[in-house]
């Protein structure tokens, strides 16, 4: 397995390169955008594809590096359902598992220091890690005073969920300020000075009372992160969107092939278009060039290929590509299957 | 196992707590004279006992935690034995093997950023690991331009050493300014600028016109970290030393008990004074204690107890432990066995 743990020092955050093999998918959690031609240059050196970038929760403190891997790689961008960021292509919540090739995190939705604050856990036989963003610090907490932050919920969060993983677990922060770099639940349920608390409401009153200044970096770093969207306008711009209502009147017509991208746990949990057809979006490259089975189909078929996924990020952005690689019919439904639902679209599971 | 990787970030320094197992020995690698409270903190957390602190060379940048932690746990101190620090309790060269409890390091002597510098490699489950001090870190060499450095043995030591260990070793350097943490050697092999030379005398070349700053620690930390030793005056002050010449003077009568705290190793490669006996100095604290053999041996023999070891540093500390443990008659030999040696003292091996 390749784990690398990268650090910023002017934001003191801690950001995590994972794989299960070299030559393999790889995901990162919680990249910083100073640092994105790092990242970059590492992926390409252990010569990984990166298929995921995962935000632990809309940060405060620093500008998210999601946007600008998407924009160079094309990965999947993932983040909390509750996210104020304005459009990630994958937004997960409890239960749910973040996957790539050969390993899968999952997903915790642990509340409190913001609203939309996710931990992701990791078993593999290097031993189960939690990556807990800014819920659970080493020998600290993340602060619960904005972004809809919640001691009550972040102390739930924390003594209802986290501390219950086994003492063993490896604890990787999104931050360190001190200089340490991995804790275990077992140390942080016995030495967090934060969590010497008898009761949830003293933990509510040692974290109303912390009187903190507001991070530096955040009232740029807030505006900035809540819109990493894709430019879908640009899209449609170009001709190559369909509101979910065009959609709808076109769809029963045989010159459409509508193309779910979603993985299967998520059409599983939303449900599908009925009649679309399935072409996840990490193997689209290899579908939409000469030889595949989307520039065959649109080909052999003269249909019109029409991209759906989650919110329209992915479809986009295989709009894009599939124009590239030559198949000029190719367009998506703006908004995905989330829009196409709120006109009434039809939806089987 | 556990495996800590702790960051200072005013010198960018990495030290390393090792320990096999949660209550057992711990060892410290290139700990902060500024950090030694944290990394006591964990060490009283983890429920370890440090029994050797390492610095793999005498740094130019921050000042050691290596005095600071031998008189907080009267822990071994190890440096290699071209070292100008003026005593650490146990040198080590080529092929030594620096050993806790459950785990052991390789020693690999690689001079070139100092001629006292060392790596240290570790075998174990979770797969090779090598500590690589300033000679190789992560897409980087350190600078040759001062205390003694040599491009040249540099380059030998990296190309001739540390690369030609397995490709997938984790090398773990003493310092990163750019936030990486860990690398491979592979990796290094493959994509570590400096390192992309034809030859030696491109490297020598390459290193001679760096043209870099001092640290700005360097005027402050180098003294300091050459004066670590233990003040054996002091012992010498209060009666409780012997010169190797007055140790030889009362060697063979029967009323001395000449202890020998050095381990295994040591004894084997430098020689031991004969008729000595064996207490190596990790066990010390339940030899002089009410019923350790030690304290049994002054009491029923009425003998004098006179310690030594290799410089004279840890006998120096076994000599105070000693003493506050009811043992009156306790000394030791100033200097150790290196000082007994130049006395023409008799050796065995």
């Amino acid at each position: 397995m390749i784990f690398r743990q990268l650090f910023d020092s002017v934001s003191g955050t801690y950001t995590y390169l994972i794989a299960s093999r070299q030559g393999g998918e790889a995901l990162i959690i919680d990249p910083v955008l100073e640092k994105v031609e790092r990242y970059l240059q590492l992926v390409r050196e252990l010569d990984l594809r990166l298929v995921k970038a995962v935000d632990t929760h809309l940060h405060a403190d620093h500008i998210t590096g999601l946007g600008a891997l998407r924009d160079q790689t094309h990965c999947i961008t993932v983040m909390g359902e509750q996210t104020a960021a304005d459009v990630v292509s994958m937004r997960v919540a409890e239960g749910d598992r973040v996957s790539i090739e050969g390993l899968s995190l999952d997903v915790l939705y642990t509340p409190g220091h913001t609203d939309d604050s996710y931990s992701f856990l990791m078993g593999g036989d290097m031993g189960r890690r939690v990556f807990t963003g800014d819920t659970l610090l080493i020998r600290g907490t993340g602060r619960t005073d904005f972004q809809n932050g919640d001691p009550r919920q972040q102390y739930d969060s924390i003594f209802n969920k986290l501390l219950k993983l086994p003492d063993e677990t490896l604890v990787y922060p999104a931050h360190d300020y001190k200089g340490d770099t991995v804790s275990t639940i077992g140390e942080e349920k016995h030495f967090n000075p934060r969590l010497r608390v008898k009761s949830v409401d003293e933990y509510v009153d040692l974290m109303n009372n912390l009187k903190l200044p507001n991070p530096k970096m955040m009232d740029v770093a807030v505006p900035a992160n809540v819109h990493i969207g894709l430019h879908q306008d640009e899209i449609a711009r170009r001709g190559w969107a369909l509101s979910a209502k065009e959609a709808l009147a076109l769809c029963g017509r045989a010159k459409i092939a509508l193309v779910d991208l979603r993985e299967k746990a998520e059409r599983e949990k939303h449900g599908v278009i009925p009649g679309s057809l399935h072409a996840p979006y990490p193997d689209l490259e290899q579908n939409i060039a000469t030889g595949g089975v989307l520039h065959e189909l649109a080909e052999a078929t003269g249909k019109r290929i029409v991209f759906y996924c989650a919110y329209g990020e992915r479809s986009a952005m295989a709009v894009e590509a599939a124009q590239q690689a030559g198949i000029a019919s190719a367009c998506h439904i703006e908004g995905g299957i989330a829009a196409w639902k709120k006109a009434d679209g039809p939806v089987t599971h």
